[in-house]
């Protein structure tokens, strides 16, 4: 099992991002403690030298399965489905200005909240297309560079758009793009998946990409959440990437990272 | 096991009542389901006949376990924790209120989010102060005619105040009083508590209420709690209250009412 933690190049206010603040010494830091990859969250790659931080990753042996792009929302407050069509643009502008990164990286390229919500005013039907339309832009953006996108549904008190993975699928069935996958969280589908089991199932080959977080969003082993048997399921679909660590620094980053990491490789899977 | 649905007196709009609207033709639904009781949620009980309320209910067979409250922050945004003393004291005074009803109908108050939140420009320690207050009053005044008080912990997207049984227990320790105990809900409890089980043991003879709903906030069976397991679990703490149904009308009010007591009628407990 190759697994990953989230860190952000900046200071971010995402609480579930444990490591926040000095990208090499928290490289390092995930390095000693056995992760095999980063999952750098970038909210604006032009703010980022691509080589230095590539390199940086490098030089500790690790590698970038994916790249989070969620702060572009979280600090800035751009998405798919701004009424404002200028904001729209920037966001589509925004996930197109991370393909090169991503391809360079080897990395695929996450949407998470920049898809957005249903701003006031706006009517579901309205938000839907324009978030629609979003993602279709920026598939055929990455497409034509070999760069696959990933969306995560989150659960319902984050957005209403995108909770489980039946909507998802529809979506993706809908952008009709083979470039276009899922990135599947375990502490959203806890609250909004029947069974996690059958949807990882269902999801299948359309999985790029996978968080894990317990179900009260510490480090896995803090909640009820059954990591063997999720896993097992996971990698039963032929899933082959990373189980990436998406969690709250609780008690601090540090000691949540090593226990992460104890449970899971615990697995033996 | 006594059952019991959640229904509101009022057009309500807090989507996890699954009955709004008439309430006599609602209460018998409810009675030709199979249900115990009703969970009234009255945002104002002067706005309620006491008398009527309680004789439609006893008409049909049914008692009323408890009385929900949190229409009164839902539409008025009454709470302990707001920054304006008079609204400090409202809130108080609403829930001071229904005294005389619950102790008519033999019912339990609930606090659900008249506890509040911590609004801009307070300190969580004065929010919490506030909180303490608030409770301390009510139960107080609660208990001078011999009615119980319980207070739902909820999950942390509702408020920061509150979240889980362990500091639930201690602000009941802090108030000292034996007419004040937990409703523990299972929505809540599936993303806050580390072992749903075993925080129900902790909580013991302190739970005066219990909600169930699934995972995903559906009818129980629609999702992946254990409701077996929970349920024994509760009981073999010596509860002998009512389990009370309150989840989202999906499909619709009806069919989640009855899908809901088969489900629950079927574990044979």
């Amino acid at each position: 099992m190759k697994l990953s933690i989230v860190l952000s190049t900046h200071a971010a206010k995402f609480q579930a991002v444990a490591y926040k603040g000095d990208f090499e010494q928290n490289t390092a830091k995930i390095a000693s403690y056995g992760y095999d990859g980063v999952e750098p969250a970038v909210r604006d790659p032009s703010l980022v030298d691509h080589d230095s931080l590539i390199a940086t990753v490098a030089k500790h042996g690790l590698e970038i399965p994916a790249i989070g792009t969620g702060q572009a929302w979280g600090e800035e407050h751009l998405s798919f489905t701004d009424p404002d069509p200028e904001v729209r643009q920037q966001a589509v502008d925004r996930i197109a200005s991370h393909v090169p990164l991503a391809k360079a990286a080897g990395a695929v390229i996450i949407i998470g909240l920049v898809r957005g919500i249903i701003q006031n005013g706006v009517s579901e039907s309205q938000a839907r297309e324009w978030m629609y339309s979003g993602f279709k832009t920026c598939v055929e953006i990455a497409g034509s560079e070999g760069v696959r996108i990933v969306f995560e549904p989150l659960n319902r008190y984050e957005t209403p758009l995108l909770n489980t993975a039946k909507e998802s699928l529809e979506l993706i069935d809908r952008v009709g793009a083979d470039n276009l996958g899922l990135l599947l969280d375990t502490f959203h589908m806890n609250i909004e998946e029947p069974s996690i089991e059958e949807s990882i199932k269902t999801c299948g080959d359309r999985i790029f990409h996978f968080h894990v977080a317990d179900s009260n969003r510490w480090y896995p082993g803090a909640g009820h959440l059954d990591f063997r048997r999720i896993l097992e399921v996971l990698f039963s679909t032929g899933y082959s990437g990373y189980v990436s660590g998406e969690f709250l620094a609780v008690p601090d980053a540090d000691v949540a990272a090593q226990k992460a990491i104890d449970h899971l490789r615990g697995l033996g899977l």
